[in-house]
């Protein structure tokens, strides 16, 4: 088989063969293939696309790359959610205590996040104490034990899709459906989860700013999976503003507390809900309002949060600052943004929040950007409310006062009256 | 100045600016981009195309990227001829002699050949004593003493048109009109003819099959070559069967001589006089039709080939070979290809005539690849003439028997009655 051969078939519109896919990620992962040639075939899949067959092939190829996490002792009740990323998502410090508590197995890799604000493991890593670096022995003896447990990516999984996604990210063919969809379902099928939801995101926060490529996405996402033959569903959910009021990393610990103690904003708990009862439905095969109505008692009976606490603390995280959430680290600083005018807000461009939040010290630019955990925005208003001029629309809070100005421009610009 | 930005620019059909096209060619040369990011906005290119502007550009910067040669001493004088390759073409040596003969000056860098048959540089070294390898003094020198001089591609002309073009080959962005048009025309620009006439050819024998392509790479040469303040022309010409009846190195030397001395076959002599009328046209500043009557008088009258003598004997052939072309190397083996039937030829595919011809040796399939100067077909019957069953279609020539087989059965598949 020749590469050159791959690359004219699809920039000429024809279909890969199954053996022409398992032929290209195999030589790829072996150092076999030059990365000119991948990143030709990479621009002209971007171009020409890629069937369903050709799409779930890919990523069976890229799933099985690399090492694979076994969790076939759960069978359907092993569970992992994927979110698309948006602007202060931190659903799955909410949704891995009530779907544990209610006797699902939620085994999970999270990356370090890059952009606005940081990864799921980065917002756990707030709570002083906790640990993302348990070895497979403990972590697998934690879901047994306390039926969730969230660690770092370790191991050498997928390196198929690590490497080409790295060359698509520099050579602009990231924004490719049947990549992206490959790419995200080849990670979910090497960690290893029977039932998995999609959380795909709409609007200005998102990735996927039109929600007809985010339903696009979501298809094609669902028939990887069940193609795999996984239990899969994908749910649009909004991020044309940020989801809940705090945006940034020991902010949204707070603010993930507050949901499980029953409260908290009406956003963010929706959405809570949405995914979890959609997990638990296909887990423990309920019908849909049956599971609601689980997931909602959870949440209102204290089951969830003394679930939140008993697996939080489990790995190491501190009790006193979960009971406590005023006691988990503070930023040094913090000023208010003033409404400059009095009215309705009318517009807020999510995806400028997150940069706020950023400008701040709460995301990472670079990859090995240090990420000031304390910093962030907590917004007062957010669209569809009234400001009044010279009252807070947001408090910004850093570590580094320095950053204080450029990111109250950047906020500002966030919102259109 | 980033180069994921001009490969999202194209990918998504913008216009790359001079400034753009100008970094990146300076970089490219510089070694300063990977070449993963090159192929991907050359696969880029060959899905949105370029424009006039941009493709100019990319050629004067590919021109300008290394040597350039200075014949602006010559002004329009100074005459170039490029042709898109075809089987039998033995245009430039007839072309050469009679340009220079009315006082034009060939001042001709020229490339080995890949591919069916040799270049013309090939062509030449099949004639005794004759040396491709002047310095570029005695090129030059010749140039002014003879009017013509042919030698190999030397110096460091168009690194960057070399490295993207290695690229292309194994990237299957070879075939995008911009790209090759610019490829070429970076040639001509730095090899410093002021009026160009382009021969392009069309039919199953050429690289461009399709007259309509045909016509837009036409087309886009010369709106290059003008924008780059110079005389050019296209000539669409026919390759649908070889040109003339000798396909191979020696046998086409003769071929030519026979042309020269005002005889040979029609097809190869209408050819040869209409590029080179346009020629004296263009660079003379004469009518078509004085240029044409001043073309055929130096064919009929013995000046083209007095010319040729003197030109091929400066350069140390033997001028025994050219005044007795019997007397140039030929082959130790010939067999002639029997007529399976009686009756009309229908059709010929020439590209399959030219594989015949390098399966005797005489072209190369590898750059390094050693041709027998001496081997290659002759063709006794064209499209349109008739066979005798038990008759030649063809001699084939080689110095090598065990070819004589698969070429055989190689050049009887090029017929169709």
């Amino acid at each position: 088989m020749l590469m050159i051969d791959l690359i004219r078939k699809k920039r000429d519109g024809g279909v890969l063969s199954a053996d022409e896919i398992a032929w290209f990620v195999q030589e790829y992962v072996d150092g076999h293939l030059p990365d000119y040639q991948v990143s030709a075939l990479l621009m002209a899949i971007w171009f020409r696309g890629m069937t369903d067959e050709e799409t779930a092939q890919l990523t069976a190829c890229m799933a099985a790359s690399g090492e694979q996490v076994d969790l076939s002792r759960y069978g359907d009740l092993s569970v992992d959610k994927h979110s698309t990323g948006g602007v202060g998502d931190k659903t799955t410090l909410i949704i891995a205590p009530i779907v544990s508590a209610l006797g699902l197995k939620m085994a999970k890799m999270s990356g370090r996040g890059l952009g606005h604000t940081g990864g799921t493991v980065d917002k756990l890593s707030a709570i002083d104490g906790f640990s993302v670096d348990l070895t497979p022995a403990d972590f697998l003896r934690q879901v047994d034990e306390v039926g969730v447990a969230v660690i770092g990516q370790s191991g050498n999984l997928t390196p198929a899709d690590k490497g080409l996604y790295a060359l698509r990210d520099v050579t602009a063919t990231v924004d490719s459906i049947p990549l992206i969809a490959s790419s995200i379902m080849s990670k979910k099928l090497a960690a290893g989860a029977h039932t998995i939801v999609l959380d795909v995101k709409t609007g200005s926060g998102a990735f996927m700013q039109d929600p007809a490529d985010a339903k696009k996405l979501a298809d094609a996402m669902v028939a990887i999976g069940t193609a795999a033959g996984r239990k899969v569903a994908a749910i649009l959910t909004d991020m044309d503003v940020p989801l809940g009021r705090a945006v940034g990393n020991a902010l949204e610990v707070q603010e993930a507390i507050e949901v499980l103690r029953g409260g908290g904003p009406k956003d963010l708990r929706d959405v809570c809900v949405t995914l979890a009862s959609k997990m638990v439905e296909l887990g423990l095969n309920l019908s849909a309002d049956e599971a609601k109505n689980r997931v909602e008692q959870v949440l209102d009976d204290g089951t969830a949060f003394t679930q939140f606490v008993r697996w939080v603390t489990a790995q190491g995280g501190k009790e006193e600052q979960l009971l406590h959430p005023e006691a988990l680290p503070t930023a040094t600083h913090s000023e208010p943004l003033l409404a400059p005018v009095s009215g309705c807000i009318k517009r807020m461009n999510a995806a400028q929040v997150g940069y706020a939040a950023m400008l701040l010290g709460g995301g990472r630019a670079k990859k090995d950007d240090v990420i000031d955990l304390t910093a962030g925005v907590r917004l007062c208003c957010k669209t569809g409310e009234q400001t009044t001029k010279g009252e807070p629309l947001a408090i910004l809070y850093t570590s580094d006062p320095t950053r204080l100005a450029a990111a109250k421009e950047a906020l500002l610009a966030a919102y259109e009256w």
